[in-house]
């Protein structure tokens, strides 16, 4: 599977301005209304004028409900294999059944925020990567390596060989996620989706399945604040065993 | 200051739920299209026919954007005194200047989970406890105890006043959230907005600043992801302290 390219409409004043910086926007579409704004000419002037047009309202333009008065149809960016995003980190979250465009771009951003490298999502989904996951990252999807995958039981399969521990959240598990040792080595973290959580098949290709300890009556988190608390964990456990080994 | 109730205006199917299991709803608003629905036949079921209207479209009576079919009138929860709360907990989030109730529900869906007793929030902002942050809550607000004051500076005086260290989340602190030996006592953690950080006054009323460790290259979080780590680095902390008292 030769994975398409993604991010190629982005929108809202964050999300454009990331992609305007990392220079991949072929055409800005910017409301009349808006075009004099401060943070507004800022995108302008770093996209150019000569790629830029002035229109009565982008939204007729825009997949999300509020683009800020900016859309811009930009040059993709481009999945990673796998075996490319070993090559680039030893720590990823991979996305089981999250088809929330807001919640994928809010895990790209409090990945990015804690150090996690890479994400791996996967593909049979709807669009998950689109202008609502861009505007929910905040810019950070600009430049957090993301491998797009056909089957994510194949990818942890894939993952173990290139030697990442792969372990699950799993609502049920009898072992914490908090203080996980093997958090210091290269690790795959893989959260489900909220309240169905993992695919069968993604929990039978896990090594290891924790559970985020929770007060007593509550059943689930957001998959995103989950992702968050795993993401954050991966970077206190590795900066406890530095302390401890200088 | 007497603090109005709040939460009189539910919406979608979690958070209707929540409020029927609570008894609180008076007129329960359902889409003819959605009414055999089981999981509305459920809420139908709760609340009681004679309360229930069948409409063509409950999303002229919304505030959200999808209501899932069901808009619930109910009898409002009253807000509790900072004196009240601390009768019920000694681990508060306090909210200064977050008025996306998207936010502010996943505040408190994050605080609940991780057995954070109580929100306090400004009642001087655009209503942040609206149908949409009960929604975005998935029915935790019910049961979370909530304090409306009408300045922050003056609820962490008396928060102080009362016992409780007040612990304020700022991104430029040098002394980290995670493993804060201080969240073993009665505490009070501030969250400010996203980008804008505390206000100046809420600051300097602050015990301690403390900030959340972030890989270089990054600036801020979402504020509820902010809060969610803050939330369970409470639990994190006290279940280590009761570990190493046993």
């Amino acid at each position: 599977m030769a994975p398409a390219g993604y991010g190629d409409k982005v929108e809202g004043i964050h999300a454009v301005l990331a992609a305007a910086r990392a220079g991949r926007v072929n055409r800005l579409y910017v409301d009349r209304g808006r075009k004099d704004r401060p943070d507004v000419t800022g995108v302008i002037d770093l996209v150019g004028r000569e790629r830029v047009q002035i229109v009565d309202d982008v939204r007729t333009r825009a997949s999300t409900d509020a683009p800020q008065g900016v859309v811009a149809e930009c040059r993709p960016l481009s999945a990673l294999s796998l075996d490319a995003l070993k090559e680039t980190t030893d720590a990823v979250l991979v996305l089981d059944h999250i088809e929330d465009p807001h919640n994928v771009g809010a895990v790209a951003r409090s990945a990015r925020a804690a150090g996690v490298g890479g994400l791996v999502v996967s593909s049979r989904r709807a669009a998950p990567l689109s202008a609502a996951a861009f505007k929910a990252a905040a810019g950070t999807l600009e430049q957090l390596p993301v491998a797009v995958v056909s089957s994510i039981p194949d990818a942890l399969r894939r993952l173990k060989d290139l030697g990442f521990w792969v372990v699950g959240l799993e609502a049920t598990a009898e072992q914490a996620l908090f203080g996980l040792d093997l958090l210091t080595e290269p690790v795959a973290v893989v959260i489900g989706a909220e309240g169905q959580g993992m695919a069968r098949l993604t929990t039978l290709n896990c090594d290891v399945l924790v559970s985020i300890p929770m007060a007593p009556g509550n059943e689930s988190l957001n998959a995103s604040v989950s992702a968050a608390l795993a993401a954050f964990e991966i970077m206190r456990v590795r900066n406890a065993s530095r302390g401890r080994h200088t």
